[in-house]
């Protein structure tokens, strides 16, 4: 059994106010960073999961953003399945 | 002038204690998840920067984490630009 390196992004959902990206996009504005147009700020899960394969890891982290990672109503998630 | 789209994935340097990893991972045991080895949480931040190449882009992102983004005593960053 190998043990998958999951990573899993964690942001909001389009239309839900980011208030802690606009607060750090107006600190970086004070700072002189001009160029800065706009900030997003969201969640990177690491997990380790013994699985059998690659599908399997997956699944399994879906459901741990399901059950407890990921607030639905407000975020969204991505997976990525890196080998051993 | 190209708005350049710059992922930042930050985490906790090895060897610095990540409870809130340690209490998602504790969670996410008692509901069953046994196979889960590991968590590790960090912040994933996306920011659009107006500039003119790719390099300029990132060295600007590299400044905003240095400036703000990460504390560099505890936390380690990576950096990836997205084209337009």
């Amino acid at each position: 059994m190998t043990a998958w390196h999951v990573h899993v992004y964690i942001q909001l959902k389009d239309g839900v106010l980011d208030t802690q990206g606009k607060a750090v996009e107006r600190s970086l504005h004070s700072l002189g960073h001009d160029s800065l147009q706009a900030v997003k700020i969201g969640k990177y899960v690491q997990l380790w999961i013994n699985a059998d394969s690659e599908q399997s890891a997956r699944q399994q982290a879906v459901r741990m953003c399901d059950d407890l990672l990921v607030n639905g109503i407000i975020e969204q998630f991505s997976v990525e399945v890196e080998g051993e």
